[in-house]
C-alpha cells in the first residue's frame, strides 16, 4: 500500500442512468472504510461536476448511514447532479486548472473519483496528468457510466444493465399489447443510442423466457436500406398481422445520413422550423406510405436512462462494487485510470474489475461487433444473447411510499 | 338465488390495460367456484371478444390453474384478444344477432361476462335485450375497464390504478433526470386522455411520498392558453431551472380545437401529409420560439396501458374482485347490469362492489370534476390527491424469469 493521506471527493457528469448513484454509494462506502482505516478523512460530494467543484460546491457525504446509502443506490438520475464541462487542454484553460488544483489544497484532496462517460474520463485523464506536472500529489480514478455501453476496454458499462432491463421488460408487454388485435398494424420503438446499437439489442431479451421478441432490430453499426426494411415487414406480415420493430436513433442509410433527417428535412412547423423527427417517427411515415397499414411509433425516451423501478440488480451490485473497488485502487496508488469490468463466463456469470489505463479509453467508441449481428442486419445472433443475458439479472428490493418509490434527495437529508 | 344452469362465457374488448386480465381471472375464478356449486357447467373465453365469438372462435378456460390465474393477472393487455366492433341496432344488424344466439345455443351458454369500457356497455347492453326479446334465457354482465378512468357510475375503473402508479412512477424518475443540469430547461409529459383528464392528474402522485411533483399539469376540462402556459412557465422558472409540465392528449383550445392540430395544421412530412404531432410536440415548440429554452416533449405512449410490471396492487385484486362479483351477480339474476366501484372511505380506503343499470352508463363520459381542479387551471387539488391516493398503493409480486417478468400466453399453455 501506497500510504497517502488526505480527503477524497467524488463527482457525477454526463447523462443522468438508474445506476450512477449505485457507483456513487460505492465510492462512498468504499472511502468510508478508509476512513475507518485511517488513509482518508473525510469524503466530500462536489455538485454538478467539476464545474461545481471549480465553485467550491461541496457537501460532506461522510456521514451517510447504509440506510442513505441504499435508498441512494435504488434512486436514479445523479443525486449529486450533473455537468457537460469538461476541462480543456492545461495551456488553454490554465485559470480552470488553477482553481481546480487551489480547491483541492483547500479541502486538502488527495483522492478523485469521476464517474461518468467519454468526456468524464478526458477529464480523468487531464486532471491526473496535471496534477503530476505541478507535483501535486493526487489520484484520480475513473468509474464509468452510460446506458450507451459504449466504452471501450471494459466488457460494459455501469448503468447499461439496467437500461436494457427497462427496455426488454417494457418492449415485452408492448408485444402483449399489439397482440390483441386482428388487422395488420406495424408498431416501431425507437431505442437511445445515436452512435452505438447496444441498447437497441436489449429489446431481444424481450424474448429471454417465452421466445417472443421484436421481429425486426436495426442498429446503426450497418447501413439502413429503406427497401429492405419494408420487404423485412412484408415478410413477417405474412406470418402474423402485429409486426414489432425495434430501431436505434442513430441508425442511417448507406450514405452515413441519418434516418431521421434524411425523411425529415423538407418538413417545416408552423414556425418554419425544419421539424426533427426521430427515426422512429420517420419510419412510421414509409410504413404509412409504403405499405398502408396501421402505424405507431413509440419513442422510449428519458424512462430509458432513468427507469431504476425495473433496475437490473446484477447492475446495481456491479454499480456498488465498482466504485467500492475504485476506493481500492486509489490507495494502492493507482491514478489516472478507469476502473472496468472483465468478464470470466457468461453462464454462470462471472465477473472481476480491473484498471485500465485512460488513454486508450476517453474519446473512443465500442460498437457492436459484427459476430452480435445477424447476417440480414435485421436481427441479433445467439452470441449476443449469450452476452446480453446476465447483464439483466435480478430485481431490486425497492422501498415504496404512497404507491411509488422511496428517492434519496440530498437536499433533504437530515 | 335464481338456479339457471348453462355455461359461461368471457370476452375482453377494446383497449388494452395492465389488469384487464386480472378481471378475466377474477371472472374465471368465480366462474369456477360456480362449477363447483353446478350452476356453471364450464366457462369460455371468447378470442378477440363479440367478433371472435360470432365466428365460435372459444377456448375452454374451465381447467386453469391458481397459478394459472395469478399468471394471467400480471399479464398486461388482453390475453384473449381484444375487438373494436360493437353490435349495432338489432333492426339493422339481424343478421349478426341470430348468429350470437346460434353460437350461444350451440354451446348452451347462458352467461355472458363482457370486460371492455364504453363501447362494450353498449353490446352488453344490446345482447341482453336481445335475449330478452327473443325469449331465450341469458344473463349479461358487462365489467368495467379502462385505463383513462372515464366511465359514470363508477368511483373508478379497473386499470386506472395501474396506469396512474405507472405515470406517477415514472413521472417522479424524470423530475430525478431532469433536476441534474443547470442550465433552464422545461421537460413536457404527454399522458394518454383524449376525452378526459384522469391519468394526467395521476402525474401530480410522483410527489406523493416528497412533496415534489410536476410543476403544472394541464387538464382537457380546461380551456387551454399558450398565453397562461408561457407565463406559467416563466414563474416557475423564477424558483427553479428545470421545469416539469404534465399535459393531457387532449388539451382544447377555448374555441374547442385541439392544442395538437392547432398548432401543426400547416406542417407537411416529405410526403406532404399533414403531420400530426401531439400536443407535448406542439407545446415543445411553442416553449422553443417564445422562451428560448431548452425543452424536450416524452410523449409516455403505450406503456401507460400496459406497464404491468409496475401495476398498482390494489387495482390488481380490486379487477379480480369485480370478475369474480360478476358471476355471483349473474348467479343471482342479474343480467344488463355493469359491475362498479362505490368508495366507502378515502383513508383508510374502503371500497364495495354494486352492479349498476347498464342504460345510464354506456355512451355517458365521466370527467375530471371542477372541485379537483385549482382555480388557476394549471395543477390538481388536495380532494383531487385524497380521491387518487389510495387506487396506486400496493405492489404486485411479479414473477421473474431470465429478468425479464413472466407473462401468461394462452396459445401456450398446456
Amino acid at each position: 500500500m501506497n500510504f497517502l493521506k488526505g480527503n477524497a471527493v467524488v463527482g457525477q457528469s454526463g447523462g443522468p442512468t438508474a445506476a450512477i448513484n449505485a457507483t456513487l454509494a460505492g465510492v462512498i462506502r468504499g472511502a468510508k472504510a478508509a476512513i475507518a482505516e485511517g488513509y482518508i478523512g473525510k469524503v466530500y460530494g462536489m455538485r454538478n461536476g467539476i464545474e461545481g467543484f471549480m465553485r467550491e460546491d461541496l457537501v460532506d457525504m461522510s456521514s451517510y448511514s447504509e440506510e442513505d446509502l441504499a435508498c441512494l443506490s435504488h434512486t436514479p438520475a445523479a443525486a449529486l447532479g450533473s455537468c457537460r464541462f469538461r476541462l480543456g487542454d492545461p495551456e488553454r484553460a490554465a485559470d480552470d486548472y488553477e482553481t481546480v488544483l487551489r480547491v483541492l489544497k483547500a479541502h486538502d484532496i488527495r483522492y478523485v473519483f469521476y464517474i461518468g462517460g467519454n468526456d468524464s474520463m478526458d477529464t480523468v485523464l487531464k486532471l491526473s496528468r496535471y496534477a503530476v506536472s505541478v507535483g501535486y500529489e493526487l489520484r484520480v480514478i475513473g468509474v464509468p457510466k452510460t446506458i450507451d455501453n459504449d466504452l471501450v476496454c471494459t466488457d460494459h458499462t455501469p448503468g447499461f444493465g439496467s437500461a436494457a432491463k427497462y427496455i426488454a421488460t417494457t418492449v415485452k408487454e408492448m408485444l402483449r399489447d399489439i397482440a390483441v388485435y386482428t388487422v395488420r398494424a406495424v408498431t416501431i420503438v425507437e431505442i437511445m443510442g445515436r452512435d452505438a446499437g447496444w441498447l437497441t439489442t436489449a429489446a431481444a431479451l424481450a424474448g429471454v423466457n417465452d421466445g417472443i421478441g421484436p421481429d425486426l432490430i436495426y442498429l446503426p453499426e450497418k447501413p439502413f436500406s429503406i427497401e429492405q426494411f419494408v420487404e423485412d415487414i412484408q415478410r413477417v406480415q405474412m406470418q402474423h398481422p402485429a409486426v414489432l420493430v425495434a430501431v436505434s436513433e442513430g441508425i442511417r442509410f448507406a450514405d452515413g445520413t441519418y434516418v431521421s433527417a434524411g425523411t425529415s428535412s423538407d418538413a417545416k412547423d408552423v414556425f418554419g422550423h425544419t421539424y426533427l423527427a426521430g427515426a422512429g417517427k420517420a419510419l412510421e411515415r414509409v410504413v404509412k406510405e409504403r405499405l398502408g397499414c396501421k402505424v405507431r411509433s413509440v419513442e422510449l425516451n428519458l424512462p430509458q436512462r432513468c427507469a431504476s423501478h425495473v433496475s437490473s440488480l446484477t447492475d446495481i451490485e456491479e454499480s456498488l462494487t465498482i466504485g467500492a473497488a475504485a476506493v481500492t485502487a486509489a490507495k494502492e496508488g493507482k491514478s489516472g485510470v478507469m476502473m472496468t469490468f472483465v468478464r470470466q463466463a457468461d453462464e454462470p456469470y462471472a465477473v472481476t474489475v480491473a484498471a485500465e489505463d485512460i488513454g486508450g479509453i476517453a474519446n473512443a467508441i465500442r460498437s457492436v461487433p459484427d459476430e452480435y449481428i445477424n447476417d440480414e442486419a435485421n436481427g441479433v445472433t445467439d452470441a449476443c444473447m449469450r452476452y446480453l443475458k446476465p447483464l439483466i439479472l435480478g430485481e431490486v428490493p425497492l422501498v415504496f411510499e404512497g404507491g411509488v418509490p422511496k428517492h434519496f434527495i440530498i437536499d433533504r437529508k437530515g
